[in-house]
Order: C-alpha cells, then sequence, then structure tokens
C-alpha cells in the first residue's frame, strides 16, 4: 500500500516542494535553499498541510545549519513564526533542537530531519489501519480539506484511513468538500482520490448538512493542526461546522492525526492561536477579483471543534474514544500535564 | 427608504435583466424579447433571486401573447421550467394565468404583470418593517446569498429586513458569506451593502459556525425560494447548515419571504423538488478549470431547513412566531390545506 505522490524531496544541499498553489493543472517544484525559503514557502502555503509543513521546516533547520553553524536559533525562530496553529510545525522544530544541543552536528541534525520525515509515512500507515477498523463494510464518508499524501510525509491522515479502507475494500463513497476559501478539496482531494480510482463526489461546503438530511452517512472524517489536552481540535475552517451538523444526525466524527499533533501545553481549545488569513483569499480568485473592491472580510482558515462533538481521534498509537484529557494521555503514554511543560 | 438598484427593466417590447453573472465588475444589460429569452435568462441565472424570476416570467408571458394570441400554454410551460425550486416563479405564472382566461386582453396581462413588479416591492417594504422590529439595538446579524434589491422587485427580503433594520439604527454589524457555488453574497450582497453603507464583513460558507462560537451573533436572516404549509423552507444551499449551526449556539433564525413563497399545497418540505445544478459549477470557476478534469460532484442548490429550525418567518402581513400549519395559516388568512390545492 504505498503511494505515489511524494510532495517533499530533500537532498543534501536543498528541499524540493511541489508547489501545491497550482495543482492539480500545473506541476511545478519549488527549490527551498535556505531557512527563509522554506518559511516563506510555509507561509505562502507552497506546501501545507500540519504533517507536511513539520516535515518542511525540519530540513529547513538543516539548510540553515549547511551554510551557518550559528544560525540554528534565528532559523528557528523564521520557521516557528511562518504559520501559527499547526503545531506540528513547533513539534518538529523543537525535536530538531534537541539533536542538536546533544550533537552540534549537521549531519545527525539530517539524519533527524530524514527520520521525521520516514516515521510520518510509517505512522500514517498505522493510522490508516486504526481508523480503517473502524469502518463497516460500505461505509459513506464526508471528509474535509486535503490531508492525503500531499499533505503529509505520505499516505495521508484522513485521507490515509480512505486510502487503507478502500484497500480493505470497505468503502462505498466518499464525499469531499471543496474547502473554501483555498479548495484543497476541490483540488488535491479530488486528484488523490482519483488517482486511487475511489469512488467520490465534490460538494460544496455548505452542502454537508444537507448532505447528512438527504442521504446516510456513516463518518466524517478530518484531520488535526493541533489538539489540545481535553480533545478539543484545531483543524481545517468549516470542520466545526461539520461536526455541529455530524452530532445532530448521529454521523460518527473521527479526527486522523499523528501523536505529534496532540499539544498537552493547551488544556482546550480555547488556548489553541487561530490563524487569519488575508480578505484577498476571498475576495480574490487566483488574482482575479470576485467581491466589490474594498470588501471587508473575516477570513479565519481554522476553527476549533470540542471534544465532545468528536467519537474518536486516531493516532499511530491507537484510537481514543470519547476522547478526553484521561483517555488521550492513556493512549498517548504520557502522564497529563494540562500547564506548560 | 429606497434603493437605487433596480435589474428588471420593462418597456412595452422587451424586458432588460441586469446580467448578474457578470457583477459586480460588469454592468450588462440583457434584452430579452420572448418568453424563450425570459427562460433561458433565468435557467442561466442572468436573473436570479426567488421574487425576481417571478417578476421577469410573468413579463415574459406578456412578450409571448403580444407576439401571438395563442403563445399562452406554451409559453407557460417553457417559464415553469426554467427553474424548478422557487414557487414565486409558478405562483407569478398562475397568477398572470387567471387574468389571462378571465380577460383574454395582453393589456390587462401587461398590467397584471406590472402589478406583480411593483406589488413587490411593496411587500419588501412592509417585511422590512416587520422584521427589523424583531431586532435589538446593535444587532449583529448573518445573512446568506442575495436577496436584496437584486433579487427582488427592490429592497429585498431578508437584505430588505437588514436595510430597513441599518435604516432604524438598530444594526451593528452584517457576516454575509460568499454562497458557493454562484457565490451571490461574495458578488452581490457585498455590493449592496457597500452601496449602502452598512458595516460588513464577507465570510467564508464554513466559517459561520465557528462565528458563532467565537462572538455574539444575535440573528441569522435569510430569504426562501418556498415554504411548505408547515413553515419548512427551502432556500440556497448551505441555509439549513446555518440553522443547525444557530440552534446549537442560541442564535435566531428568521426567513423573510413574500406571501407568495407559500406553498400551501406542499404539507412540508420533502415535497420540495430541489433543485441539481451541473458540476461545472463546482469544477469551473469562470470557465477555468478549479478540480482535475472528470471529478463527479454532488450540487444541490437549494437545501430544506426544518420549521423547528425557525424562530420566525416574516412576510408582508406579518410574523409568525414559531412557525407551523395553523400558526401560518392564520397570518396568511388562508384555511390549511395540506393536500393538493
Amino acid at each position: 500500500m504505498t503511494c505515489a505522490v511524494q510532495p517533499i524531496l530533500w537532498t543534501r544541499k536543498q528541499l524540493r516542494l511541489l508547489d501545491q498553489r497550482e495543482l492539480p493543472h500545473e506541476v511545478r517544484w519549488l527549490d527551498c535553499r535556505s531557512a527563509a525559503d522554506v518559511a516563506s514557502a510555509i507561509h505562502e502555503m507552497a506546501v501545507r498541510g500540519a504533517p507536511a509543513i513539520g516535515i518542511a521546516a525540519a530540513y529547513g533547520l538543516v539548510l540553515a545549519l549547511r551554510a551557518d553553524a550559528d544560525a540554528f536559533d534565528r532559523a528557528f525562530a523564521v520557521l516557528a513564526a511562518s504559520r501559527p496553529t499547526a503545531v506540528n510545525l513547533r513539534w518538529a522544530l523543537e525535536r530538531m533542537r534537541g539533536v542538536w544541543l546533544a550533537s552540534r552536528d549537521v549531519d545527525a541534525l539530517e539524519a533527524e530531519a530524514v527520520r521525521i520525515h520516514d516515521e510520518d509515512l510509517a505512522q500514517n500507515l498505522k493510522i490508516g489501519d486504526h481508523g480503517a477498523a473502524l469502518l463497516d463494510s460500505g461505509a459513506r464518508v464526508i471528509t474535509h480539506c486535503n490531508t492525503g499524501a500531499l499533505a503529509t510525509g505520505g499516505h495521508g491522515t484522513a485521507l490515509g484511513v480512505i486510502r487503507s479502507a478502500w484497500a480493505l475494500n470497505r468503502l462505498a463513497m466518499v464525499y469531499h468538500t471543496e474547502t473554501r476559501p483555498w479548495l484543497q478539496g476541490a483540488r488535491l482531494t479530488a486528484w488523490e482520490l482519483q488517482q486511487e480510482g475511489i469512488p467520490s463526489k465534490l460538494i460544496a461546503d455548505g452542502a454537508a448538512a444537507y448532505l447528512m438530511a438527504s442521504e446516510t452517512i456513516d463518518w466524517v472524517i478530518v484531520g488535526a493542526d493541533r489538539i489540545a489536552a481535553n480533545g478539543d481540535t484545531a483543524n481545517k475552517i468549516g470542520t466545526y461546522a461539520l461536526a455541529v451538523a455530524a452530532r445532530r444526525h448521529g454521523v460518527k466524527f473521527m479526527v486522523a492525526a499523528p501523536s505529534g499533533t496532540f499539544d498537552l501545553r493547551c488544556s482546550s481549545g480555547r488556548e489553541i492561536p487561530i490563524e487569519q488569513r488575508p480578505a484577498t483569499e476571498l475576495t480574490e480568485f487566483r488574482g482575479r477579483a470576485v467581491a466589490p473592491a474594498g470588501v471587508d472580510a473575516f477570513n479565519p482558515v481554522f476553527d476549533v471543534t470540542p471534544a465532545e462533538l468528536i467519537d474518536a481521534i486516531v493516532c499511530e498509537h491507537g484510537v481514543v474514544e470519547k476522547p478526553d484529557a484521561t483517555r488521550i494521555a492513556r493512549v498517548l503514554g504520557r502522564p497529563v500535564s494540562p500547564g506548560r511543560d
């Protein structure tokens, strides 16, 4: 069960990123030669998806340290600031810092970045197994945004569960939202599902609740950018609306994410910073105005789904059903730590 | 309290429609000289909004009868088939049929079409008064799609309530969804609110639930394409999702529509036909592909909000709070008629 899509390529001198702003119509590679290049690619969303930006940032540190052995703190700061919501970014950088402080060795740093990358794929295959086991045969699911190979080190998180369920012959239909404003669903998830030959239909974000009212849907399956200690989950804007509608219709709601997505320093979703992006993401389409000039917008690109609306959080260690701080800590094998650690 | 926007202009020889596909960037007028021209303009959404298409269809009959005194039934059928969900279309055509059967007089038919047009504006001003009276000072509201002067004979329905509330100094902020797939909110509502100088912000459809969770919102105010005898309301896709989120957050939910929007032949929303439009509305943007070629889509452009999620339906006759068949019949002054009449 492998996936041909590989959006992050590493050589010792540069990081090549498949530019996701132009997919699926143009396959363009972006070459990054410095931490600033990588930070810019993350900020501008040439690379996106919480696990993928963590991996890219780790390689960004290697590029910085190969150029200048004193660059660690500066490169760390630039990369950490590139996007605020996904905790995987910070998690990968902190892991790299541990190796650097212990070794002061760029080769060791590079080996750690490669390990982060490889582990992500391995974790996603496990997440796929755990998540697919929750689905009954003939499952009809809704997914949101893109959480596939393009968003990760391979296979995907929520889309990884879908890939694994398809391989097990348990999947009847995937509805995927277009995911405004950035259209990750229409552009990227559509493309990945098509490559796999999985039966799927694109829907407007606002159509999901009506779909649940008019047809049988078994699960909503989404990824995560950050999960608080109590299970509250930050994910792409529109996730919360899906969770509210799912609860009304008795549709189960699954979050699929590697354990690096948990941020136990956040006791609840209230502490997760939500990124606001420019109004132009709503008022323009590929540089062409949609709304009249001067229109103001409120453009949060993530929202928080409270744990009470989540039936299962699936990570590489297993499944947390009806997530709360105790059950999450048990699956993570770490002590509950609601304060800063 | 008047509105400069006037999208439907009638002369005795033609109907001029402000082409809403190109707004707000291009002001292009479409000249219709036959019922087929008008039906095509409705189907292609050059004119849209339930009240506006009723008015346009009435004028379409006049064009047909001026050309051929035997054309009534054929023209009626072509116009009635142009869009399936909005009952105002059928309502206006039936009203015209009554006048035609009684008079066989094209001048009388034309006078009736003008009356339907004029009455719509007068009704909307009353709807505005009734609806605005429900809002407290400093109200913060969400609206969906475009229900303004562009969608009606003038002033608007839901946007008419917002205009009236603004005139009464009761409005603090209007959040309006972009309204995928056709972007009526981003393109048309943004433009009307801007013309009025009403404080407003554009949001992605999927951001409304998060907005309710993170800020105080008092009302969701929407229009309607058809209201069943029990109060179930068909409106632009995404309305139902807003209603579900509003109920969770204690946000009140108002439907504003003229009495011609009620279809007492439908006992509940289950009987309302829901228009499905082409996948290309989701897979393309202004003729440019967004999704990969060959992607399938589910593109219902209306949904049904059950009466239990609606706090008030406002028509020109007054307010129906907690709508059900009895309360609706009382405000309409008509007997309850759940079967076909």
